[in-house]
Parts: C-alpha cells; structure tokens; sequence
C-alpha cells in the first residue's frame, strides 16, 4: 500500500535525499533521476515541489541557514549570558559537524562550477545572521561592553570579510599564514567594537581550525 | 597582403576585441566566432593563444588587476604624498570611468551564470591589490599616522569586506542603507588602523556613489 505523506513532510524527504546526495556524489553529479531513485518517488511527485535541481539546493542551503538562524536567536534571547558568551556561542554553532551533511555541502560550493551557489549561501547567511548578532552587539554596547554607532553594518563587514578570507575554497593559506590572520581578525573585531583586549581570544582555535573535532 | 603580427600584439588585439564584445554584447552571448570577426583572424589563430572563451576572461581580468596595480605602486612609491593622500590616490584609480571596458566588464560580473568568473576576480583582486595597500599602511605606521601589527592581513579583511558588501550585484542597498554602510567602513578603517577621527571621510563620495562621473 503506498503511504500518503504530508506535502511538507514529503519536501522534507526530497532535501534530506538530495542533501545526502550532493554532499556525498556531488552536486554536478547528481541527476534528479538519483534523487527520484533515493526518495522513491515519482518524475510528477519531483515536479509537483520543484521546478529545477539548482531550486533543490536552493531550498537546501534556505533549510541550513534557517536552522542556523533558530539557535542563534535563542542564544541571543538568553537573559543569563554575558554578550561575548553570546557570540561565542552563536559562532561555534555555526560550524558543521565533522562529516556532516552541512559540511558535505559546504564542500560542494569550493567546486569552482558551483561558484554561483557560493556566492548565494554567502550573501544569504551575511542577511540573515548580521540582525541577530547585531543585537547581541547592540545589547553588548548597552551594556558598555561594546561601542559601536553601527552595530548592523559593522557585523555585514566582519561576517562578509571572515567568509571571504577563511574560505578554504578561495584561499588556501599555509598554517602560519592561518593564524596570522585569525589574529588580525580578533585585532579587527577588537578594534572595531572597542572590545577590551583579548575578548574575542576563543576565536583563535576556532579560527584556525584547531580543535574542530570537538565541536557541537 | 597579410600584415604580420608580434605574438604579443596579436594577443593583444584579442583580448581588447573579446572585451568589447563581453562588455557590449555580454559574456554569455559572445562566441569564438564572433572574437574571430572582430579581430578578423582564423580559428587556428585564435587557438594558438587561447584553449577557450573562459580563458580569455581570465587574461581580461589579469590584464586589468595588473594595469590597476602598476598605478597603484607608482601611487604608494611617491616620497612626497601622505600616507593617507597614497590611500585615496590607489582607491580612487581602482574606480572604473564611466562608460569604460572595466565597468562593462563589471556589470558582466553581476550576471548570476558569471559568478566564477567573479569570484575569480575578487581572489585576484584581494591578492594582488592587498601587499600594495599594506606597504602604504606599513609606511603610516612608522610615520605614526596608523597603528597595526598586521597591515597584510588587516587590508586583506578590509579590501574583501568592502568588495562584498559594496557589490552592486550583490546587495542592492538604497540611498540611505549605502550610505549608513559607507559611514560603518569609514570607522571600521579608522577604528582598526587607530587612525585619526576623519582621516577616511573622502570615501564617503567613493562610496556612495556620488561624483563618480568625475573620476579618473
């Protein structure tokens, strides 16, 4: 007897059977006939939600951001922690997991044919992020522990600078090179939120890839 | 009869064809074909300096970097110019005139199916533009106007934030959101290079927008 799923519920299958697959074979890789073969569906199913395998990433990349999204605004909601706590939590819940499907994915877009993905989960997640942790900063200079007159816009250039520059698949720095510049970013981040020195100094391993194994 | 050529000169005359065609035409819609009637050469010739289109792009793009950086160096080598005059000098020969090949190039940039070639051009950009920029830092700082212990890295975080964030295909701010922007830039420079209140504000019409019609 087939099961009648729930329109949302089958979606949800479609993602987490192409998400696997791209992370695993590839996006170019991938046809949407392995991802008809993976759900066990129907071309007409397929169809019915998306219109285009590239609409599937789309959808993709929207989920990971949105899940994103969720932690860091409970974090920032949290009347228990101190701002720079805050930050540093939000950041490090940012990271994939070791063999996870966001690092897979995250793997997919250094593929230099899958540029235009990049460029789109980059501006997606400096749009989304930069208000949530801009009102941790915010609430960061109420407190005096940050001062800033753009809390808003000086978040779109740390976030778009660290993407940039700490993209593995756009720079391949050597180990020294690495921490040269997680320094200067902590310098930059300092400086630019007139943090007391050595408030960002958690970033260091986190920015250099050192203990990523150990991350939630 | 059939003039000769130096192989450089050739090349030359392909690439400068190639980039009115890209600029007017677009990079998409462009074909090997049409280079070839514009330049008036054969196949063979063409293939002689160039594998594909693509390739052709990419000595565009070195082409221009590479123009943009020889002024730049002649800029930050002047004994007589302060380090913050250097500054405005490189960044305001880096604008585009207006209706020039570069800005065609650039608006070819903006076309989602070109993103490669656009993070292409922003590596190349940041690598080669950034070692320029620090020695002017590097300069500041020993005559006390700047303070950093990492002019490289600090330029390199700056020049990819403001490249993403000031990308008109990227981000389309309004008047007011470009301007609070340019305003955040100018205090994240001053802030991470400790330079004086002010010392940035002639970005402020680079950055909006504003006067463009008046470059160089």
């Amino acid at each position: 007897m087939r099961t009648v799923k729930h329109p949302e519920e089958r979606k949800n299958d479609i993602l987490n059977a192409a998400q696997v697959l791209f992370s695993t074979k590839g996006y170019q890789q991938t046809t949407i006939i392995d991802i008809l073969k993976a759900v066990g569906i129907a071309k007409g199913t397929f169809y019915y939600y998306f219109t285009s395998k590239e609409e599937v990433m789309d959808a993709i990349i929207d989920r990971i951001i949105k899940a994103d999204i969720i932690v860091a605004k409970r974090i920032a909601a949290d009347p228990n922690l101190p701002v720079v706590d805050k930050l540093f939590h939000i950041i490090m819940a940012q990271s994939p997991k070791q063999g996870s499907n966001k690092q897979g994915m995250i793997e997919q877009f250094h593929q230099p044919s899958n540029a235009e993905m990049h460029q789109k989960s980059l501006i997606k997640a400096i749009k989304e992020l930069s208000p949530v942790l801009a009102d941790v900063i915010q609430q960061g200079v109420e407190k005096g522990t940050f001062q800033t007159k753009y809390p808003q816009e000086t978040v779109e250039f740390l976030l778009a600078s660290a993407q940039v520059i700490f993209d593995e698949g756009l720079f391949q720095w050597t180990a020294e090179e690495s921490i040269h510049r997680a320094l200067a970013f902590i310098d930059l981040l300092e400086s630019s939120l007139h943090a007391e020195k050595g408030s960002f100094s958690f970033l260091l391993k986190r920015l250099t890839g050192e203990g990523d194994e150990n991350n939630q």
